[in-house]
């Protein structure tokens, strides 16, 4: 038996999300149907991120034990195969330690959340990017998105169903940068709330129409409520970019 | 009556390629009609290039004549709403010289050839990039586009459909760039030869696996013979980027 770790890339637009639903087809399940298909053994697939229906990875971190004695080149492609045509791949395999999490080992999570800032909606990248036609100031955006770094009680920037016990977390990083038409939110942390990273890009697109102020921004944080806060994103444009651990 | 100038993103994958043909909707058909429907006039719409079917655009440049006393910005949203759902929209409309042609004036052609280079197969680019999982050579790459620069009998670079009189052509600028798993071939020229960037891209890829060397392509160019140069790269890496007009 070896435990493997796997870097997944998928289109959130093909799934229910990453954990099994009844309602459709999750990344996990994808993953475990098709390790069952070229080794007839029943797994469990973990991941570093439990993204929701819709949001996207290119650098998805998640392991399971296989016990078939195959090279890790020959079982990322025989995955591939089977994955096929859910819009999923592994993109690397290697043996890991058997210990080897890519949930409790994980020490810091990444996301992007991509908009699209221009007057007409996107054709090339439709489902890629959250779309505003409304010109952003992606400096007022910084200054909000500065006043969220560090540890927080960030109760206003989680979903009703989310299932942590706290919301204190340590917000590592939280940036906006424009690249052409484009707007990229960078999000690092140990770990993420319930929609939190969706919850700041909406939150941060109102300071980028100049309906909220960084000091509005400030004032969210403080009131520990959900409805403090700006809308929830939707979930085409958040991208799970990748997962660090130790060493 | 006014002569507007749109600048056009499409995929290529939803059409036929620029120009009417029978075989299928074609973006040139797709923004006829869709003038017509918002203006009941049957214009004809002239872009600087010619793309082929599958070739992408970001900004393609167009013009047509619209008697119908409109803003420009009201023609560019019944144009896009009129587009849907195909995939293709005009990023912006401006008013022009009667006298302008977005063929005839333009000065410089600009493309780009993405190129996926690492073990899997897209997921989130599938149909925006040509994969090819062995490691190319840039440095090689780089060193055989500059045999291309200037100005050459491109004969072997072009298709045998090519309708051209003369193969001769001045290239400005052919450079090969990895940024992260892509490739990135950029060329641009006043005018180019049916097929000429996708053979090119076809070219360079021998040079980067190793099979071909700089001189090959200098001694491909020399011989005046399609079969002479590498294969046509296919259509879904090609994007055309911009076009230069003067003033």
């Amino acid at each position: 038996m070896t435990r493997y770790r796997f870097v997944l890339e998928y289109d959130g637009a093909g799934f229910v999300g990453w954990q099994r639903q009844i309602n459709g087809l999750s990344v996990q399940q994808a993953m475990e149907e098709a390790i069952f298909r070229f080794t007839g053994e029943t797994r469990t697939v973990i991941a570093a991120g439990r993204t929701d229906s819709g949001v996207h990875a290119l650098g998805m971190v998640a392991h399971a034990d296989i016990e078939r004695d195959m090279p890790a080149e020959k079982i990322r492609d025989a995955l591939n195969f089977h994955l096929r045509p859910n819009p999923a791949a592994a993109i690397s395999v290697e043996a890991a330690d058997p210990e080897f999490s890519a949930r409790f080992d994980c020490v810091r999570r990444h996301y992007r959340y991509r908009i699209l800032n221009r007057a007409v909606a996107p054709v090339i990248d439709r489902g890629r990017v959250w779309h505003i036609s409304q010109r952003l100031d992606t400096d007022a955006m910084n200054e909000a998105a500065s006043r969220l770094i560090g540890k927080h009680d960030f109760e206003s920037f989680r979903s009703a169903h989310c299932q942590a016990e706290t919301a204190v977390k340590t917000l590592d990083e939280l940036t906006v940068e424009r690249t052409g038409e484009e707007i990229h939110i960078r999000s690092s942390a140990r770990s993420f709330l319930h929609n939190q990273v969706r919850i700041f890009a909406g939150t941060l697109a109102e300071v980028g129409k100049g309906k909220w102020t960084p000091d509005d921004v400030s004032a969210a944080l403080e009131a520990r409520d959900r409805t403090a806060a700006g809308p929830t994103a939707p979930a085409w444009g958040l991208y799970f970019v990748k997962a660090d651990y130790p060493g």
